[in-house]
């Protein structure tokens, strides 16, 4: 994949405090894998596994550890983190479109809103009055952003983003296309006539440095507040519900639902399609596998499972079956275990 | 949170028949929990669990159940469900905001769609042809309503909703931003060229007082309707197929799947999480337990469920591992049985 | 469902190259099911199950398969495929509304863009740089395409589907209202800062004939390219990550997940619910029942599971504390081999 600039390597080195080995003025204008780079590309290697495909690379310089320094003879940069240096580097090949300041004639902004000379409003975005909006945020097309919404400095929205009125996006975040913050929690209570809605008064506050994907949701709080703390990183269609808390820097992966008042702590790994019931606390450090469900808080940080990975059908009917029929088996090795006794006592 | 207007204990009890104990003039502008609530705020108590936070809380009136009618010295609303009560009263204190009667300039409203004087559409929205829009209905910005939808009175359309043509919702209706209604179901048809589409032509009907959460999705039935009963209430992200029924006041939890023409019955509660098959029949009163798979037709009210809670990662390893292995330890089972049925016999 | 136009049965017979029986100039004019459908619809039987139904239908018209022939004396097409046939039957009595090209005058569309005149570009929709809009292509209202998109002949875009820049939508595929394509997929690494953002440089190519539901998000390669290949369908709310492959004409049921990297052959069928770990390679031919999860690559064709279908509350209780004794009676079972053993010694 071909940049719009090239960057000598040592240039490149610099963005992660890399070293370079072999010649340092070779220019790189991309990125690509192991397999696939073409020349003037740079790739990496992470994982030692692979090292029989650096042989065979096209790609004109290599990101990799110590270990694997003398793996192969191209220009490459030494670092201790090499996956993080790819990050960098690859950021600095393939940086953020610029932002060209200003509202698009389309945009329908309400005269009480403050938008900085710096921020970019895309076509058709709707701004509710007494929003905030910082310097360099850039507002895709399609955006609607409820009264009194604040985004920080820096804050970039993909197409369609909806933020509810009072919600609040904390420096450099990033949310994509689809996403809903604050949206009505699911709050209810039932009497004769039916089910009474219960008022969301609270907010959603984003922390700085967050990351949202496509259409996640994060219901406001009922009362208090719904809040994703600093670095939190959100994969695509992940539903957090009304009074939650997510700690710093834990990252959550696809299709999660987090049900409404739970805590979890910071740097925590949350897998795919998990779930967890409300009121729960997460302890800071937890992993939760994929397809796995939490019932109860956890107060040790460690690893947590519960899913089930498939077999041929025929072998699985065949183990529910017996799952099923455990009662009956634990019945009858009670009975044999009797029996056994008898035997003995004869 | 603080309200726009206050109203005395005696004014806000009266919204849920509730009995005033102590001043019932006490002003009371806000709502805050029992843990936080500030002075001028109302807070409520429905779990005797919590009646230790009552004598810290700094709230100047409570809500509360006759059991607990002395559990506070402070003003109180007495009532036989609280939490109900609750909800009226902040419904008094946090009303829907006003709407403000008119359709946006930037609207691109179809000269043939009938829009109520005492409606309201938002900046950016699109109606077809052939729609009709009722008394005090709110279309936020960024809705798009296809052909011949109809809105009843007082529906609420948070931003950027969809509903494909010939959709209609009952009064008093809220769908929040990023639902989707009436997009074509999942059917098609296996031929020697591949899958062929199969037309989807019913519609989606709502009924009257339902909610449905961000970025949930309702398909149109393949030939005949798709339905929501009156007072049905949808979380976020959940996802209803074409053809299916959902019964009076049943609550739907966030990311729950309902595969095509599953018919539920009325005051079902089911979990977040949830699947289940195609061509169902649940009956009325059924709960289902989150994150459970639900594959045949219900006949008795209850709860069903078939979910596991998380252990820590080595305990459920082992134990899946002695799952897999029933079928060889029931086999060992029943050799043991034998055995011992002939040392019995010798 | 009554059609626009009215058509004889033998023109309905021609679309499916089915054979009339009966009357061949019964004028239909809409479709029903076996048990709703009017005098003047159609309606199908495909299982044979129904038969009885058949009786009693209202219906002017069936198709249904060769071995049903006579189970009917009402005007019939036989055919070898009778859901398939009813599927051309349909789309004949309901095709797509005819599209007005032309673009509406809200769209704002960049100078550079190539619109072909054929295509119709609906309200408040943006059009980035670069991109190239096909012949015939139907943009609803409220899209929004990034820079360089390209749509080929054909394609259909429902309300307010975002594209992000570079990807590319083959000829008469399909995207419902909600979709977006190209969102940054979940890359990042750690180092000691937090969370390193890893750019997403690939694009989303999608082949011919493609259908994706209402919110399902496809994210764009990390490298290279994600790439769902021509027939594929995709239900609502479906998750594909980046770098993924989906082979062709294999359909995903809604809300399943498909983590990065992972690779799912052609003509595969893959249930509502179902989670897949990444990096995975399936082989053409593979079925995956609902809510299962895929750990491991498959290299047989057949059907995988893990799911386990709900029971009432206790019943499943009581099972699941057996699984979790599991190692205790595994352990117990153990003891009793050995008493046995020393029983039989003595």
């Amino acid at each position: 994949m071909e940049a719009t600039h090239s960057y000598s390597l040592q240039d490149l080195a610099a963005t992660c405090g890399g070293e370079v080995v072999g010649d340092a003025h070779t220019l790189i204008r991309g990125v690509g894998t192991l397999e696939l780079a073409q020349p003037g590309e740079i790739t990496f290697l992470t994982n030692t596994l692979y090292r029989d495909l650096l042989s065979q690379t096209r790609a004109s310089a290599v990101i990799l550890s110590a270990v694997d320094r003398n793996a192969t003879p191209l220009p490459r940069i030494i670092s201790d983190n090499p996956y993080a240096c790819y990050a960098r580097v690859a950021q600095q090949l393939f940086p953020f479109p610029r932002i060209v300041p200003g509202i698009h004639p389309s945009a329908v902004v309400d005269p009480t809103a403050r938008i900085s000379a710096s921020a970019s409003i895309g076509p058709q975005t709707v701004i509710g009055g007494g929003a905030i909006i910082g310097e360099g945020v850039m507002i895709g097309p399609g955006c609607v952003l409820g009264e009194n919404v604040v985004l920080e400095d820096g804050v970039r929205l993909y197409p369609r983003v909806v933020i509810y009125a009072g919600c609040r996006i904390g420096p450099r975040s990033i949310l994509h296309s689809g996403v809903v913050l604050g949206a009505d929690g699911f709050g209810m209570a039932r009497d004769q006539s039916g089910w009474v809605k219960i008022p969301q008064v609270g907010r959603v506050l984003i922390g700085a440095d967050v990351e949202i994907g496509a259409n996640t949701t994060v219901d406001r709080g009922t009362i208090e507040d719904t809040i994703i703390e600093e670095g939190v990183k959100l994969d695509n269609q992940i539903q957090i519900a009304h009074n939650c808390r997510i700690g710093a820097h834990t990252v959550i992966a696809g299709c999660t639902g987090i049900s409404g008042s739970t805590r979890i702590g910071s740097n925590c790994r949350i897998g795919g399609g998990v779930g967890m019931v409300g009121h729960l606390d997460i302890c800071d450090g937890v992993t939760v596998s994929g397809f796995s469900l939490i019932t109860k808080s956890i107060t040790q940080p460690g690893v947590y499972t519960s899913s089930i990975p498939s077999q041929p059908h025929r072998t699985w009917m065949e183990t529910l079956a017996n799952l099923r029929a455990l009662p009956q088996w634990v019945k009858k090795l009670r009975a044999l275990e009797q029996e056994i006794q008898k035997l003995k006592e004869e």
